[in-house]
């Protein structure tokens, strides 16, 4: 069956019935693909590896066009007379990443008549309008899992810039300095700490896993309790208030989806109750914390250092605050784009293209919008 | 009995009894004790836990003078003028740190003529002369345990900002830039890569433990296999022979003692044998790898990075060429000295202290020199 804006309550009908094997996707005729990727450009040759890019477009065009499809990959991604835009009226299938966000705007949806599934090469879709997406009666879909282990290595990596207080160290190596003082005065160990994850989902769950050895106190928020295995298993301690857990933290990780719910969810009122000098970690969105109160509490000291790698928007402009505020360890949204992470969402993209083709169901867990029905953490 | 530079054989007898619950240290009198550590300056009001510098001296100030004793405290440990030279002729215990060292040279050991004790407060006594010091029948002995934690943590932390590639992006935010391919195509995720330590002491274990969640290809290389049942818990494969093990590995860390046979280990031709792009931590010593060797091998990019906070000499010259080689991440010596560890090490002074008042023994472990006898791995 085709998904072709049918009626929504039609499709929820059929979605009611999640064992159906009945195929779900268009199967017809040849499909126009547009992917919108970041460019490697003079990287581009240094690691055969480095498929997430708009040279080598997941490295599935032989295979794409082999079937008769057609391909376009960009980074031209902006305003009216942007690459992407040229495409909208026909294209059947938009890939985007959370790294160099394509935004899929309500307006563009409408645009986009022919517009069936948007997939997102690796985890995270908020730059898609959900709710348009689900009223067109669209898919929306990513590759739950194939970047989890890369952000939560790189949360925990975060985690001990901060506490270790490594930045102004490694300042004073290239501008010729040594002044052990100015860096060990707020240098600590990470054990016998406490640290909070705000979401246990995939990524804060492997994180637990990851801290466990390094003997801290180790709490999280979620609506839901985790596996008691892993909960015994890691010794962290379900909070079921949020703002009852935020306050014990010497360093607080986010590790939710930003939705209408959690969009500044780290707000001026939020971050006046944390413990003075609090550390945090934000790989998740930009948007879940409001920019200008974390750059206030960066600069009065009441934030003790704030490290992440999302913005909002990206890529974040010349003068985002969090650029210049001190004790920050930023960069660019790079955590979940590893070349191992590379190599698995361009495999979990093709495999889903690959269902599509043949009128498959995706991976259950890979489902945002399933015809037009948003995914439960969604709603 | 005191360590009054008696005959070394009658001491080396004296030891080989080790359950001798006679006095070996000196109890008589007041004495006279140095201590050379980095000044904190303008950031010594910021913690009142910065024990570790020459405002705090350890914080026993008080508890030396309450019993008679008197306590200088200096950073001033270059040249013949310096205030720790003033204070050789009649000093009785020396105090020394290695992240600010005063290095204890045969000369300066021959100047003291009442020296009997040299304290290392943090772990590493190799800016002490130690064989000059056994032959004068000293006791050399430091804070065994107490920064383990510290190093091991700021090991697993020096990995990680290489193997992801965390450096780049950090220049790109403060630069106002943003570019996910300049660091995004050569960005790994630790998972999956082998990672060997050249040395399984107590900090190259606490690593192995912390590296276990990571699922990586763990090997060591020692004189002697670790516990079965650590190697058992964090799947760490014993390597009899480093030359063999060394090119297996994506990311080597140097976690052993700088001896007379480990200066220099890691040359020209060991790096030419290691694979293309290997990652290499050392928190160990600088003196354990051929300087030049190594910043010829990042500029050529064999090494694809290297990290560390050890250098020699400390503090380490302006012109010290790591500081300005491709894909460092060094800082100056801290690692061992987070203000959890100062509290440690200033603790265990203390307790060594009390303890060589009272002539009782030190725990064991403690021991590089007992009274003119080197412990065995430094023979």
């Amino acid at each position: 069956m085709a998904m072709r804006r049918a009626g929504v309550s039609a499709i929820r009908a059929l979605c009611s019935s999640p064992n159906s094997t009945r195929p779900v996707h268009s199967t017809a005729g040849s499909k126009k693909i547009v992917g919108v990727f970041y460019k490697a450009n003079e990287y581009a040759e240094l690691n055969p590896n480095f498929v997430g890019t708009v040279e080598r477009g997941l490295g599935i065009r032989d295979w794409l066009e082999s079937q008769g499809h057609r391909y376009i990959v960009t980074d031209d991604k902006e305003g009216p007379d942007c690459e992407l835009e040229k495409h909208l009226s026909d294209l059947h299938v938009l890939i985007t990443t959370p790294f160099h966000p394509a935004y899929v705007t309500a307006e563009r949806i409408k645009k986009a008549k022919n517009l069936q599934l948007l997939l997102t090469a690796g985890i995270g879709s908020d730059h898609i309008d959900l709710k348009a997406a689900a009223e067109a009666g669209l898919t929306v879909a990513e590759v739950t899992g194939s970047n989890v282990v890369s952000v939560a290595e790189d949360e925990l990596m975060r985690i001990l810039i901060l506490v270790r207080n490594f930045l102004p160290g490694y300042h004073q190596v290239i501008n010729g300095e040594w002044n052990v003082a100015g860096i060990a005065h707020r240098a600590y160990d990470l054990e016998g700490k406490t640290v909070g994850t705000v979401g246990a989902g995939r990524i804060g769950r492997l994180l637990l896993q990851r801290l466990k050895p390094f003997n801290c106190h180790l709490l999280y928020h979620d609506r839901i309790k985790i596996d008691p295995q892993l909960e015994n298993e890691t010794g962290a301690k379900f909070e079921e208030d949020l703002d009852a857990m935020l306050p014990k933290c010497d360093i607080i990780v986010l590790n939710m989806p930003l939705t209408e719910k959690t969009r500044g969810m780290l707000d001026k009122e939020r971050i006046s109750k944390l413990k003075k000098g609090v550390l945090i970690v934000n790989n998740a969105r930009g948007a879940l914390v409001d920019t200008q109160a974390v750059a206030d509490a960066c600069a009065s000291r009441h934030i003790g250092g704030y490290s992440g790698d999302v913005w909002f928007p990206q890529p974040a402009p010349k003068d985002h605050p969090w650029r210049y505020m001190p004790n920050q360890a930023m960069t660019p949204h790079i955590s979940g784009t590893t070349i191992d992470a590379q190599l698995r969402y361009a495999a979990g993209t093709k495999d889903m293209l690959d269902r599509y083709f043949k009128g498959e169901e995706f991976p259950l867990q890979n489902y945002i919008v399933k015809e037009g029905v948003l995914a439960p953490q969604y709603r």
